[in-house]
């Protein structure tokens, strides 16, 4: 059941070139290194839309016109609020949780305020999908602030974008229309990627019939860790360690002899390339130049041509989104939780759509452990 | 890549037969009705063991030695309390909210108050499994009593076991020993069963590097679909919705002419027999005539007989467990929560194994949308 005319299977990947089910929402790796949202490439969509056009396009399975993209941005607009109970819950997240917690903990508890009436429908979970775009910024930047300055902030905005809405609630006041694009076209490139991990535990979830925000819960778990979403705040570390070019490469060749693994080069399934890597990549460049840091830039990219000529391996899209929200101003320990945002849009299509096949998800496993054995009586064991 | 020798693949599961990883901790469906937990067969487990021996031999790898088990009966006892924070969250979870969401959203929270502060190691995790076992009972039972009753119960228990603090929860007393027993011995039935749907969908989240509470929360998530965990409710819905044997009969053979599904029948894996359905029956029985109900058991095993005679399906462990737990005074609602704190054990084994593995999971789909397409311009789209 191997994908077919495809690459050998990756190493570290368990399931690796193996069909877990269909899908109509993305095409990840083709010739190693592409990658089409409902067949549209990539790169159209980062240049010619805006992050709601493509979440639309994910949720609702066709990209907006004038009128219902219009409606669509009124709509988020107006589910920016959060729940009394659901503030509660967030004011009692103590300060030292790491963020993607209590991204966790703040949907968990918008799926009891606000649960999901039927599980067998699809729009309910499509209202849950929209509502979810508007109320994870708030969610976070509600606790954010809260647990770090004590201050309660009104999570309604004018902003007229996720984005935009996102970077008013992080500064406390509207942003720089190239800030809020350069952010908006990061979370496009975030969206959707198929089977990936944190998809395909919300898959999982949804399989059994479960309602969307366990499968969501489910994602932003798998994509708190570093060998996921998690990349891009440690891409951040590695690149904040050096000073200049010069020390990065000396430092990195020395990791890579250790076989040290880099995080934020290599992918489970592309093998040639990134076709995202390109397009934040230049957005990076923009706000290090404008941003008055090209050494940041500099560091980045002398470790890529490190990887490319020692290793042959190039970045993924963690790499240079970390250098692009840092100079956006973003805390480190919000990149992962920008990711839960933007992939949020990609986990509900896939919810929504493996429910629909109505199949649960269950494989098997090849067993290692000890041959059959009797119970010994309690007497006779040792510990 | 199918396990050898393998049945058919079942057709209403994905990855049915397909090998997804490696593991030491159980197999399950051998010769199409088998089940081993560590190498030991379930019904020696069940008739010899207690819960925690069983949780220990999941979590530590090992049946414990009679001081091992002391001083773990005794580590349990003193992990029955709640951080402040968590009462906090679960005082502001609403009344009407599904248990498992609350569960779940308890789970979450603990993982903000005590998080695991190394996902590399294994002796964190196997501390926060241990804890789980009795703050599950804790979590759940303390927002049930508050929620409905607004009731705030000591969660320190002088009990004896996971199943008799559950018991001594619930009611607000001790339990008669036979109530515990067969309790405890439902818990060793519910505590593992390899790549299931929630294992699985936990072992996702392991396998990018994430904490074992985001693993245990996709857990969570996806046990509580009515096509996994969430089966022992519907299957008491399905009981108690007859006065006779009689009038069940009936009423199937016709529900089964219209090609519905009877939840507590089949299984995902098993193709002769679930192996834990004859030791929950036997429990059932005797706790529906010691408990002056025999109707209750006798339209349980006539569905049965029915779903034997006309669809050659028998029952799996959810079947069975739903009369014994409604025997035993326990809530429909609580029936699923109650397989999360069985289940916990296996959840936490599968997720440390995942981890060592060093393995991400990740694996393709077959492309089912539409063929590569330019972004038309907004003007030119229609709704
Ligand atoms: C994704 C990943 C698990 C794939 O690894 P893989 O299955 O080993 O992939 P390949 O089989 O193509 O690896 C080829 C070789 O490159 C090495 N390699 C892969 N990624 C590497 C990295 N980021 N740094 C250093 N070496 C790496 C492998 O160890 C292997 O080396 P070897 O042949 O000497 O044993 C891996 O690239 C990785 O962990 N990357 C970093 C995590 C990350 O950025 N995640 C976000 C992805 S969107
Ligand atoms: C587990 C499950 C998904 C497996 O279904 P499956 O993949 O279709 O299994 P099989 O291929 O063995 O099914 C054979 C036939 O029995 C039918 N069938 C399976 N389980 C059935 C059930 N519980 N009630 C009625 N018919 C059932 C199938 O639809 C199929 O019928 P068909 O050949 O006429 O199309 C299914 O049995 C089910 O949904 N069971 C109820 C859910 C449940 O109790 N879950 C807890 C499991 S621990």
């Amino acid at each position: 059941m191997e994908a077919p005319s495809s690459p050998p299977p990756k190493k570290s990947v368990s399931l690796s070139g193996i069909i877990a089910g269909e899908t109509a929402i993305c095409t990840v790796g083709r010739n190693g290194d592409n990658l089409h949202y409902r067949g549209y490439p990539i790169l159209e969509l980062a240049q010619g839309c805006a992050f709601e056009e493509v979440a639309y396009l994910l949720i609702h399975g066709r990209l907006p016109d004038e009128a219902a993209l219009a409606q669509y941005r009124q709509q988020l607009g107006e589910s920016r609020g959060l729940p009394r109970e659901v503030i509660t819950a967030l004011e009692h997240i103590p300060a030292a949780t790491h963020p993607m917690d209590a991204l966790r903990s703040g949907v968990s508890a918008l799926g009891c305020v606000l649960p999901e009436k039927d599980e067998h429908g699809t729009a309910g979970a499509r209202d849950i999908a929209d509502r979810l775009l508007s109320a994870l910024p708030s969610l976070l930047l509600y606790w954010y602030h809260f647990s770090r300055h004590g201050r309660r902030i009104d999570t309604a905005t004018n902003a007229s974008s996720v984005a935009a809405h996102f970077l008013h609630l992080l500064r406390g006041q509207p942003a720089l229309p190239e800030h809020i694009r350069a952010l908006d076209q990061s979370l496009i490139l975030y969206a959707e990627h198929e089977f990936n991990a944190s998809t395909f535990a919300n898959r999982v979830v949804a399989s059994t019939g479960a309602d969307l925000y366990s499968a969501v819960c489910a994602g932003i778990g798998a994509l708190k860790g570093p060998k996921h979403g998690g990349a891009n705040e440690v891409a951040m570390d590695i690149i904040a360690r050096y000073d200049t070019a010069d020390e990065a490469e000396t430092d990195i060749v020395h990791r890579l002899n250790q076989h040290e693994v880099v995080i934020g080069f290599g992918h489970p399934v592309y093998t040639r390339a990134d076709p995202r890597s390109p397009i934040i990549k230049s957005i990076a460049q923009r706000l290090c130049q404008s941003g008055g840091n090209p050494r940041l830039f500099d560091i980045a990219e002398r470790i890529e041509s490190v990887m490319q000529r020692d290793k042959a391996l190039f970045p993924n899209l963690d790499w240079y989104a970390a250098p692009a929200y840092h100079m956006l101003g973003i805390p480190t320990e919000l990149f992962t939780p920008l990711f839960v945002i933007a992939r949020c849009a990609g986990w509900a299509a896939h919810a929504i759509e493996q429910r629909g096949s109505g199949k649960i998800i269950r494989p098997t496993a090849v067993y290692t452990g000890p041959d059959e054995r009797r119970v010994p009586a309690i007497e006779e064991r040792s510990a």
